[in-house]
């Protein structure tokens, strides 16, 4: 007999099973499910309980939480359990769009399940150690309620809001803003090694440039939040000048300039809005303009 | 009379102005031209020498420096002016490709005139302060020349090589990576703010974020070099679909998704050349990848 809550996890990929190992690790009893059972025999081997099908892996669970592809997964998986959900709280930690989590959380609510919804920040190796860190976004006692079980997956948790959305939303706009930024240095990169430059010698200079980009994230964030777009350092047109060079110089060495030219043709528009003296940091305000416009034209 | 070698300035914008203050306040006597002559004005209560044409400016220069908008516009200045420029040291500061880099070196050997090339990697403020950092190649010799002249500019200057195009090449590669990020973080924000998170909400998960990209620099290096792509943590597949969660959502609120798009593009063309359980580090080495498929189809 343990005196922490018996958790259930569905869907047994590599996060899925680190977050049943730290729940194990933790003392809860831990049901798992995964469509392809051999998934499990790890998590078995340490003291898991392998359930034959959802309904029945869910059955004692204090709290079910489910990691799996996306949500079209997530549904297809919890909908035929909807009666042995019914009063169960759902913690779902697929990654997917806000609109997804949001349709799920109704979904839930339908069915007398209680849902909160969830984004994992950090790689699978963090999971129960300090740098782990986990979002949530849906009823705030409902994760009060839960939130010393799901302390075992590891460091940083917070609780974002009610809109079972915002984890979801904080997480693609987070993604966005990594893998914006690695797509532009493995084309910077590339571009050096066209021209002949060992990435060794350009890494010098790019940690730099790098750590100056990760410095400009609070400025970025109150211009934006304040409407304060005066340049002082980068102009717009001072910016899309440059990433012009960048351009010309990746097509004459026959490199893909897909991503530049649009990040150019973003500056261009909103140049031709009239932000061409403005410091860049307007570039996020003339996307939501573009949106707002083309919104009042439908 | 000054022992100091005589410095020429030609093209007085923010940064040529910033450049011949440098100059002046280390002792140089420092002529100054520009194609509007009142950007002078300040220079020349200051102690500049405002020439009318820009061969009576480089008539005693010891060493002539260039900053104007682009290429076309130095060669414009320069050309006129190559017989009095004959025997004369120019370092061209002025922003643009790695090939006009080249194109302008070659002209200048033509006509005898000692030809290096430099970007200036920091904004304006930096010069002749510590956090200035210039790069420059072509001839060795005549870098050492000047080296002792040039380090009025302030902080950090390396010689890159005797490509005269080597300097430019690294200034567009970190541009690329710069801009792209910014690019891409605008966007993030813009998305956040579309969802109604405010960037004050978002900037604390942003910072850590934007720190791991630069944390991730050095590893994107070493893989690129030895062409090491076995995943640990950021499977290009993964990857690949957190970007698909992203233009959804994007989509789904309305706003411009090219740059996503064109980046996703990207990595599924890599995942469809069999890199998808690769790191995301291959995008470098599958776009150089594709520009050697499309130079061996020419």
């Amino acid at each position: 007999m343990t005196t922490s809550p018996q958790v259930t996890v569905l869907g047994l990929g590599k996060m899925g099973q680190a977050l049943a190992r730290a729940f194990l690790a933790h003392g809860h009893a831990t049901a798992v499910w995964n469509r392809s059972p051999q998934k499990g025999d790890e998590l078995v081997a340490a003291g898991a309980t392998r359930a034959a099908t959802v309904a029945e892996a869910v059955a004692d669970a204090g709290l079910v939480v489910v990691c799996v592809s996306d949500y079209a997964v997530a549904r297809a998986i919890l909908e035929p359990a909807a009666a042995a959900l019914r009063g169960r709280a759902v913690v779902n930690l697929t990654a997917d769009s806000p609109d997804a989590a949001r349709e799920l959380a109704a979904w839930a609510a339908d069915h007398g399940i209680d849902y909160l919804d969830g984004s994992i920040m950090t790689p699978t190796v963090t999971i129960d150690t300090p740098d782990a860190v986990l979002i949530y976004s849906g009823p705030a006692d409902l994760y009060q309620r839960h939130a010393a079980t799901l302390a075992a997956l590891g460091g940083r948790q917070h609780h974002l809001g009610a809109d079972p959305g915002r984890a979801a939303a904080f997480d693609v706009a987070l993604l966005d803003i990594f893998w914006t930024a690695v797509a532009g240095m493995a084309h910077g990169f590339a571009l050096a090694k066209a021209e002949g430059i060992d990435a060794a010698d350009l890494a010098p200079f790019a940690r730099p440039i790098a750590e100056l980009f990760a410095g400009s994230v609070d400025e970025q964030a109150e211009r934006l939040d304040a409407g304060r777009y005066e340049a002082d350092i980068a102009r717009l047109e001072t910016v899309a000048a440059g990433l012009e060079h960048v351009i010309h110089a990746a097509d004459r060495r026959g490199l893909d300039t897909s991503v530049q030219r649009a990040a150019y043709d973003q500056m261009r528009r909103a140049i031709a809005a009239g932000h061409g003296d403005d410091d860049v940091a307007v570039l996020a305000a003339a996307l939501l303009a573009e949106r707002e416009d083309a919104r009042s034209r439908a």
